[in-house]
């Protein structure tokens, strides 16, 4: 993951996605008790910021790969983001999800022409080898969630964005939260800021029933999440981190943070009430983080709002809850 | 409302208002037909435009003036832009709103600071003379919704941002789609059009159950709305066309437009859907407009979504009807 990689993935994505804002409330900086700036990628093309990583690796396929087409597993975000890039290259998309994904997310995959292939979220394993399976039988690419480095160098790109956004704005020193499942996200903003805007550091933001990233920063050496355990954070639901991101994360990151469901589900209530976007739980974990008061210190945050596919009557349930002024 | 004036206010604004984005999407392009660009106003502080034309108002208020505080009377976002606007400049202010306004901005206005009093929405003429009282027993500046010079130039703010935001997209002779109610958002944008971008032509966007300014701009007079009828777009609801806002529009905008509430509501399942924008009723009018085909021609239409402050409850109707692909 060099430099130039991640400026190379920059450049081939940006005609394709939105530079998305940078946005602040003064309610939120109360809230907050300290300046707060939400990067909103739940405006991002598809939802997510999973549309970028995708782009950049289906725009770093020679034509003849490209052309067979691409699978993928994902919860929902990254499948929608790989089925979204192929259509615009008018190539067949598979995308293998789990049983019990959000139907939003399901039909949105569908609606971009994908094929969508379900597997039984209880046994992970499988998921990793129908998409194996369908790349040989049918000669297509897989694009991997998160553990690949042109995924990772366009994640980057939303780190490149706060950069530029940020100048002028006196937030050296700023931590930037970041919504992590397998951490593709967070590690590539991590390497864009290193590069862009030094004096930030990134923390990994994850439901604190699947800290599989937090524990495994501080072992210094990946550890696995016990299996079994439930989370509205559909999203971020990840095994383990990544092989790729960890050491990244390892190198660049600070410890990492969890909170809980209703943590997040009044995050949801207050990105709703005091910026007019709509969050998914998992999406807002990090502003939830933010607003929880459990990131010592009061310097500046950065807040990634990475994604907002929810089911209406969740949102609905998150907007009951309210939000404080 | 000279060019002037709106530079003027522009400038005076600048420091205070978020510039929204102008957002596209090719499922909304598939839908209407025609390239379609969304303005999203409601992701304004407020969650509406409305705090554009307060803040231009106040801030062309003599100090003296200021200091002693401002009344206003609104359905709800108005007043929170007042509210706000006031808020900022440390001075009081006193909101008239009526007593079916929506839950969540008379808890939004008042958690601005302000002190909300309530009027019967079927006696309308009681708003203005509570208002005038109050301006007259405490001295306070009344600032009208529409039907003011400052508040037109600070809505225009929204124009001149479009012109800007369009150079470049191929988009002369777009139409510009603009939610009216007294009309003072659609003014302000067809005179600044008129300066920077004189290709493109505004077009109001109503209820059809409240289609004053459309008959207006039809009759070459104003002509009011029959009393006692009910829409779900309670943002703007107004008895009749503003008597400055009525002689711009009927110089420099195209026939007015109308929808029903269910396409109001559809238009926000597919605002959410496709641009993860939160719209309310009468903010999504236009965008309800656009995408039902009621718009002749195949040229490119340019769409406010004027404002989000919609109850959760109202929020889960609409996006439980989903949304086409």
């Amino acid at each position: 993951m060099t430099p130039g990689a991640v400026r190379a993935a920059g450049a081939r994505i940006a005609p394709f996605v939105r530079v998305t804002p940078l946005l602040s409330d003064p309610a939120l900086d109360r809230l907050a008790g300290r300046r707060v700036f939400v990067k909103a990628e739940c405006l991002q093309h598809t939802g997510s910021f999973k549309y970028r990583g995708a782009t950049a690796a289906l725009t770093a396929l020679a034509p003849e790969m490209l052309a067979r087409g691409v699978v993928a597993f994902s919860s929902g975000n990254h499948g929608q983001g790989v089925a979204r890039a192929a259509s615009e290259r008018g190539v067949p998309a598979v995308v293998v999800m789990p049983a019990d994904a959000p139907a939003v997310k399901v039909d949105r995959t569908r609606a971009f022409g994908a094929e969508v292939v379900f597997y039984d979220r209880a046994r992970p394993e499988d998921r990793a080898a129908i998409a194996a399976r369908l790349a040989a039988e049918r000669g297509l690419t897989l694009v991997p969630p998160f553990d690949h480095p042109e995924v990772i160098a366009g994640q980057a790109s939303v780190g490149t964005e706060i950069a530029a956004q940020a100048a002028g704005l006196g937030l050296d020193g700023a931590e930037v939260l970041v919504p992590c499942g397998g951490g593709g996200l967070a590690a590539g903003i991590a390497l864009a800021l290193a590069m862009d805007a030094p004096g930030f550091r990134v923390r990994t933001v994850e439901p604190a029933t699947h800290d599989d990233m937090a524990r495994s920063l501080a072992a210094g050496q990946r550890r696995a999440n016990p299996p079994g355990r439930a989370s509205l954070c559909d999203a971020i639901l990840t095994p383990e981190p990544g092989e790729l991101t960890f050491p990244i994360l390892a190198r660049l990151a600070g410890p990492g943070l969890g909170v809980s469901d209703d943590e997040a589900l009044a995050a949801i209530a207050a990105a709703h009430r005091h910026l007019g976007l709509v969050a998914e739980p998992g999406g807002a974990v990090a502003l939830a983080a933010a607003l929880s008061g459990r990131v010592a210190g009061d310097g500046p945050l950065v807040v990634i709002l990475s994604g907002g596919n929810v089911e209406g009557s969740l949102l609905a349930r998150a907007l009951a809850m309210g939000a404080p002024a």
